[in-house]
């Protein structure tokens, strides 16, 4: 797939474009990823990319000139382009998997002060990465090629994405690694008991008491299946019984 | 303040840290910004950050031997410790101003395939930025900062940040700049009238009927005043009247 993110910072994605992952992307040729400068759009001796808005108001507004310009240097057929924007629809993992079978995808960064709102006519739609306020458009754009890009084919080892939290939602259980005893901490018994039905069950129902704790929105939307409902009883009773 | 980022990747807030607004909040002394290698404080010849988790599983899970070495060099007696994590609290406006208000935030940066939950215990919180698997904590790292730094004094221009979007509850009006037409779309009449009530009240209407469209969940939440529930009935009249 390709990628094509319209920015005013191109510089600030080196570092990204370094990333393992993203580079991993690349260096295999399972995505494109081409980072365009609107400045180069901007026309007139000052090369101006923003300007005052009309009715007054402090701060200065991205014309939309020179992203109308980017946006037909960049754009074939079915260009999928969307706009970052505080505005937008909250982004989640259901848009990155969406993304992630698109062939042409258009990050267009707005930047905090505002975009022409004629920016908006062109869009496919516009996306918001959470309910904060940034300066631009920047980092949501790494949000979304990250989590886009680590769900193409290639890029991660097999199986390493399946039983991540949000990804069949649920948070993720709680993993655990050498030493067995760290500052007065130590691993769950079950987790060295080598048997893995039992280790599974383990995993399962922290999966399920972390989600309905911590998100309990998620845990509405979750459909639980009887083997669930059947664990989380029993966490549930044991919990019960120690009180 | 102080902001402490503990991370594996120190290399990845290169650009971030020469970004426009961030560079002003250093250079004006209102925010310090410091880049920990985690890497440093991994023990043993290998420097090993990472290792395969107890109880099987794909993938490798971040060691907390180096993740505690590093908290110690750089917290205090205030610090306020969070970690990035898929499994935290959805961040949000209302945290940035309250870090902004803290004298040191520590972050530390998770990766995707797991962090030992051990970690979780020397924690003040965790924080997720959003419901959608990042490959590590370093892009939810450069959110926090960039949303907090905008909002010490100093940083951006006064008033710069009362009328955006999140910021009050509500999504931000449309905004325009020149030229007054581009390809067959023109500005709003309002907007050129220099009629200040008058565009003060179209841009609230906006802003509402925007935020009910777009953003159902963040209306409901919202409480009209007099003057809102006016604009919004005269608003919806009008379009009945037009349809």
């Amino acid at each position: 797939m390709k990628i094509s993110v319209l920015t005013i910072f191109p510089e600030f994605f080196e570092s990204f474009l370094k990333l393992p992952v993203i580079k991993r992307g690349m260096d295999k040729g399972v995505c494109d990823i081409e980072i365009v400068d609107i400045k180069n759009f901007a026309h007139g001796s000052f090369r101006h990319i923003d300007d005052s808005p009309f009715g007054g108001g402090p701060g200065m507004v991205m014309r939309c000139q020179p992203i109308f310009d980017a946006l037909n240097s960049v754009c074939i057929e079915n260009s999928h382009k969307i706009l970052l924007s505080p505005k937008g629809k909250t982004y989640s993992q259901s848009k990155a998997r969406e993304f992630a079978l698109t062939d042409h995808i258009v990050l267009v960064c707005g930047h905090y002060e505002g975009v022409d709102a004629r920016v908006e006519e062109w869009m496919d739609e516009q996306l918001s990465i959470g309910d904060y306020v940034l300066t631009g458009g920047e980092i949501a754009a790494q949000v979304v090629v990250d989590s886009v890009v680590r769900l193409l084919q290639g890029v991660l080892r097999e199986n390493s994405t399946t039983e991540e939290s949000h990804e069949n939602g649920l948070l993720e259980y709680p993993q655990y690694t050498q030493p067995r005893e760290f500052n007065g901490l130590s691993v769950p018994e079950v987790l060295l008991s080598g048997h893995k039905a039992k280790i599974d069950d383990w995993r399962l129902t922290q999966s399920l008491l972390l989600t309905r704790e911590f998100r309990p929105d998620m845990f509405e939307r979750y459909e639980l299946n009887k083997r669930e409902k059947k664990l989380l009883e029993a966490a549930d009773n044991d919990k019960k019984s120690n009180d």
